[in-house]
C-alpha cells in the first residue's frame, strides 16, 4: 500500500503517520510507502518500516498537487485545512486552501485514475443552528461558519467525485477533537481542550462560555481510529452517501470539569477560570451538541462513551505526571 | 434600479428580461439600466424604456465577471449554468461553468462592494434518492448528478458571501420547468415538456419512461415571477438559510396527459410515442416527486396548482393555434 497524508504536520495527520508506522499494514495490506505532505516540512517519524517522502508545498496552488500524488498512492488520507478561526478571519486563505486545495487534489487523483480510497475530514461545522436536540443522518448542511461551508463544498466534491469512479472517496464528519495536545491552534472551540490540557499541566485555563454549554467530542485516539477504519471499509456498502457524522460523545462543559475533578482531583479546576466572551459564545451557539450517527456505527465506527475515558487516554498518550 | 442578468439569452433569462421591459419596475423601483450576459449574444428587447447593454462572454473564464458587473448592479438574477444532461456527460464543463463562474461572479460583486440582491436559481436536482414522498425544508442535499452537485455548492457560496455580507442573496430551487417553449435543450428533464409541446405542436413526442411517474412542476410563467418577487423580499425575514424550494405542482406523468386531452383534445394525446429508456429511467428514480415549500410560500411564493393551467398558459404565452 502507498499511502499519501495532507496536513501531515497537523497533530491528527502526525499521529496516523505515527501510528501508522507501528501498525506498518493498513486495509489488511503492508505499507511500502508513506508521504507526508504539509505546508511546512513534516517532523520525522521515528522507526518507521516503510519509505518516508516528506513533501513540503502549497496544496491551494495550481499544479502542486500533481507532484504530490505523482506515486499513484492506494489510500489517501486528505486533513489538510485552514481550520474554523482562520477561516473566518482570512476568507481568501479559507477558499483557496480548504476548496481550491482539495479540489486541485482531487482532480490530480482523477487524471492519474487508479482510484484510491480517500479519506476526507470533515467537520460537525457543516451544520448550523437552529437544529434538533440530536441532529439526524438526514438533516440539511447549513453552515454558519466559511470552514463549515468549505468543509460542505468538499463533501459534494467528494460524493460526485466517487459517484463518477474518478476516486472512492469516504468522508467523515469529524466530532470536536479533545483532548488536543500541544498548543492551542485557531479553531474557535480550542477552549474545549483548554480546560482539561491547562489545567493538567498545572497552568490556568480560561473558559469562555457557560457551564451549560453542551457539544459533541471525540478523542484523538478515536480520530486516528476513524482514520484508519474509513481506510478500510467496503465502499459499496456505504452506497452514494459517502459522507458519515462519526460518532462521539455529548457532554456539557459542566461535565467536562466533573470528569476532571475525578480524574486528576479538585485542585487542578481550580486552574479553570471563568471569563465570558459573547464572540465565542454565539460562535458555539451556532455547533452541534449531539448527533445521530448510526450510519457510521453500523458501519463499524466506535468513539468514546464517557469523558473520564477521553481525559485518562489524553493522561497517558502525553505522558503527563498528576 | 441596475439590474444584471446572466444566462440572458436562456429561455427564463429572455422571458424575465422582456418582463422587466414590460414593467420597467422592479422592487419597487423604475428600472435604469440593463446588463444581459450570455456566452452568445442576447437577442434584443424591442421597446424596452431602459438602457440595455448586452455582453457575450464566458462567466467561465477568470477575470470576465468584473468587466460583466461594472456598473455595480443593484440586482443580480444569476440563472446562466450548464444543464443537467451536458453537465453529466463533459464534467470539466459543468465545474468550470456552473461552480467556477458563479464563484467569479460572486466574488467580482463583493470586490464591487455595493452588496446587491443576488436571486440564484438553484434546482430540484440538489435532492437525491432514497427521500420521502415529500422533500421536507430540512432534507438534506445529496445529488445523484453533477448538476445537482454544483448547484448545491452554488447554494453554500451564495449563503456564506450573504452570511458574510458581500452581498445579499436569495436561492430559488426551481421545479421542473414545464412547458419549456421552442426547441429540447439537453437537460435530462427535457421529455416532460416535450410530451405537451410537440403534441400541441402537432408533432410527435418521445415518452422514455412509464406513465406512474411524478415530478415536480412550475410554469415558465410562475418562474419569472418567482424571480421578480425573489428581487423583492425582505432578506432579514429569510434569516441565514438563503436557499429556497419553490413552491410547484406534483403531477404524474398519466396526469398530464390526461390535462393535455382536456385542453387539446384525444388526437393530440395519440402523438405521444411510448419509447422506454432506461438511461433516463434510471435519472429520473434519482428526482424529487414532491417538495414542502411552505418556506417559499410564507414569504409570499405562488405557482400553479393545476396542470390544466399550466397547459393553457402555454397556448396562450406562444401564441398556439388549436
Amino acid at each position: 500500500m502507498k499511502v499519501l497524508v495532507t496536513g501531515a504536520a497537523g497533530m491528527l495527520g502526525r499521529k496516523f503517520c505515527q501510528e501508522l508506522a507501528t501498525q506498518g499494514v493498513i486495509a489488511g495490506q503492508k505499507v511500502e510507502s508513506l508521504t507526508m505532505v504539509d505546508i511546512v516540512e513534516s517532523p520525522p517519524i521515528p522507526g518507521s518500516p516503510f519509505t518516508i517522502r516528506s513533501v513540503a508545498c502549497d496544496l491551494g496552488s495550481p499544479g502542486v498537487a500533481e507532484g504530490v500524488i505523482v506515486d499513484r498512492p492506494n489510500i489517501v488520507l486528505h486533513t489538510a485545512a485552514v481550520v474554523s478561526g482562520e477561516a473566518e478571519v482570512d476568507f481568501d486563505k479559507g477558499y483557496r486552501i480548504n476548496v481550491d486545495g482539495t479540489r486541485y487534489l482531487f482532480e490530480a487523483l482523477r487524471k492519474a485514475n487508479n482510484r484510491p480510497r480517500v479519506v476526507f475530514t470533515s467537520s460537525i461545522a457543516v451544520f448550523g443552528a437552529p437544529f434538533p436536540e440530536v441532529i439526524g443522518e438526514e438533516f440539511f448542511l447549513t453552515p454558519l461558519t466559511s470552514y463549515g461551508a468549505q468543509k460542505a463544498i468538499g463533501e459534494l466534491l467528494l460524493a460526485d467525485y466517487t459517484r463518477k469512479g474518478f476516486l472512492d472517496g469516504i468522508g467523515i464528519r469529524l466530532p470536536t477533537i479533545c483532548v488536543r495536545p500541544g498548543k492551542p491552534n485557531r479553531a474557535a472551540s480550542g477552549f474545549f481542550s483548554g480546560i482539561i490540557r491547562e489545567p493538567l499541566n498545572g497552568q490556568e485555563a480560561i473558559l469562555p462560555v457557560p457551564d451549560t454549554v453542551r457539544h459533541w467530542f471525540a478523542s484523538p485516539r478515536s480520530a486516528v481510529r476513524f482514520f484508519f477504519h474509513a481506510a478500510e471499509i467496503d465502499g459499496a456498502s456505504v452506497g452514494d452517501r459517502r459522507n458519515l457524522s462519526m460518532p462521539g460523545l455529548s457532554a456539557t462543559v459542566g461535565e467536562m470539569i466533573e470528569s476532571l475533578e475525578r480524574c486528576a482531583g479538585a485542585d487542578r479546576v481550580k486552574l479553570i477560570r471563568r471569563e465570558p466572551d459573547p464572540t465565542i459564545m454565539r460562535i458555539v451557539e451556532g455547533w452541534a451538541r449531539n448527533l445521530d450517527a448510526s450510519r457510521a456505527r453500523s458501519l463499524g465506527f466506535q468513539a468514546e462513551t464517557d469523558f473520564d475515558e477521553i481525559i485518562r487516554a489524553h493522561i497517558k498518550d502525553e505522558g503527563i505526571k498528576l
